[in-house]
């Protein structure tokens, strides 16, 4: 490819052979027509999700490769079929690229999608390319879950436990990182946050073995920060909940105090973990988080608690603001 | 709601009673949870398709309402799913709004999706809304066709007839009288191409009523002008055509008129009538643009042939480019 953008059909065959490489049996018609094509598999429904990527807003291209937005942009969307308990299908993605954006950067974008879609058995069947003043990647991904695996934000119950799948944090600390102190961003000290922001990695197998418990009430993901997301989770299930742990990831401690920053803030108002939230009976927890730290290698981390009163709190009583990311502020 | 913008939660929830009037009740799950879900219907294949317009290059807000621009793109995603013969389920739509779009304006612009949803039977399941320079709006759709019904690009052979479902030119007509003569955009003689141009009705009826038919061997809507999409059309099909007669908008035609313009190269490269191109088994044509015009009510508009020779051309032999709209040109 040169540097200079291609014609839009010439373009479209260089980004559908990347796709090709990830195209699973059930899909019937890929890119290229009006429209893609599949078969539903039968007796299970679908699930689809959309979600869109700003430059300026939601990444810059400073510290990142095209190839690490794409894989972040796409993670972002299976993290939504993660918290369904539901395994992804396809993908479509709408494309915007500004005079700046050469052939081989939107080849380079593509190839980060579609490794990580060959990695989760998800199908790129289709999408528009287009000009814009900001590179903007909506992406919607379309899954498949049994109905009795399917999981709602709505289903937490008084007494229910909060749990996470992995320490918060990360990802923030990543950022803080490589914005205010980019010269760190190859110390291995660091590798795993700036890892965790560049390409996080969505917890598709964790959200389906969740599925498979009729003991998990409710599973959202949390990718506006925990404080954020769980205040969501309780509005819808009318509950509310008592936050006890704050589990922060360890590299996050470290960046946070290179900063004097607060690092619990990080863990709850940081966003893009990527984490599940998952809301377990109380019967159940002791015997699921085993079960997961054997499955998975990794600890389900206990949060909260769910009560009556609704919003979230300490355990003090304080209440805890939803002061994670609103994508409509300032 | 108010003229500054509300939180996201806020605005979501405004957004999602607009959206509510338009849920068919094979929606499980709409707005509101990580992903919308729905039970696809038994032995239909889905089909999926994905569409971005951006302000200042697929639309400008001068001369457009906020619901028009709504209407307009969500009837260019529709047309996708007309164009392959099947019927619109539900939609999902990635919004990315800048600091001049107050929420009364958002809220105007779901509404013109909405109404227009709800008039083809489409759900409006699920979405994001977003900071962004400009405003961009990526829509897909979901629709589901029977297997034996199902349209693609890819079937035209030699001898067969290409036909039009309507004369075009008309949209590019009305975008050239808003851009130069917008004093004339409330004259009666214009209504037809300033509607075309602002309320396109995409052909749903039309794309099921030749899908049903065995002697229609390829359909693709006309988005980007009669000479890209049916060369695209060819190339897919791996045969050429020779287009004998262009229908041209009368309307369109006056336009053209009063600027000095070629009318024909509206109809050829205008693009965004939203018509549907129908490849025809010749044996069969006849018959079906009888019954097409008396189930309509309106003509099947004949173009060309389709032939073995590859590009499009004249009856004169000469050639014809492929001069619609490149997302990616300058």
């Amino acid at each position: 490819m040169t540097s200079t953008i291609a014609s839009e059909d010439e373009l479209i065959a260089s980004l559908r052979e990347i796709c090709a490489t990830a195209a699973p049996e059930n899909i019937i018609l890929g890119i290229g027509d009006d429209a893609a094509v599949w078969r539903p598999s039968r007796s299970n429904l679908s699930v689809i999700t959309t979600d869109a990527l700003v430059e300026g807003v939601h990444f810059t291209l400073a510290g990142m490769s095209a190839r690490d937005i794409g894989q972040r942009a796409f993670a972002a969307n299976l993290s939504d079929i993660a918290a369904m308990g539901a395994r992804p299908v396809l993908a479509t993605i709408a494309l915007g690229v500004n005079a700046r954006s050469d052939a081989a950067w939107i080849v380079e974008l593509y190839a980060g999608m579609a490794d990580l879609a060959r990695r989760s058995g998800c199908a790129i069947a289709g999408g528009d390319i287009t000009r814009a003043p900001a590179i903007t990647i909506a992406i919607t991904v379309v899954g498949e879950v049994r109905p009795s695996n399917l999981k709602r934000r709505s289903g937490a119950r008084p007494g229910d436990i909060v749990a996470v799948t992995q320490p918060l944090g990360a990802s923030h600390a990543g950022l803080r990182l490589l914005t205010d102190r980019p010269e760190l961003a190859s110390d291995a000290r660091f590798a795993g946050v700036v890892r965790a922001f560049r390409t996080p990695q969505p917890r598709l197998a964790e959200g389906r073995w969740f599925a498979a418990s009729r003991s998990v009430h409710a599973l959202m993901d949390s990718s506006d920060g925990l404080s954020t997301d769980l205040t969501r989770l309780c509005a819808v299930s009318g509950v509310g909940a008592t936050i006890d742990a704050v589990p922060i990831d360890a590299e996050a401690a470290a960046v946070a105090a290179l900063f004097g920053d607060d690092p619990e803030r990080y863990a709850l108002d940081g966003g893009e973990d990527f984490a599940l939230i998952a809301v377990i009976a109380a019967s159940a927890f002791g015997y699921l988080a085993g079960r997961f730290a054997r499955h998975f290698g990794t600890g389900l981390y206990r949060v909260g608690t769910i009560e009556t009163q609704p919003g979230i709190r300490r355990a003090t009583g304080e209440p805890i603001a939803p002061a994670g990311w609103d994508h409509l502020a300032g």
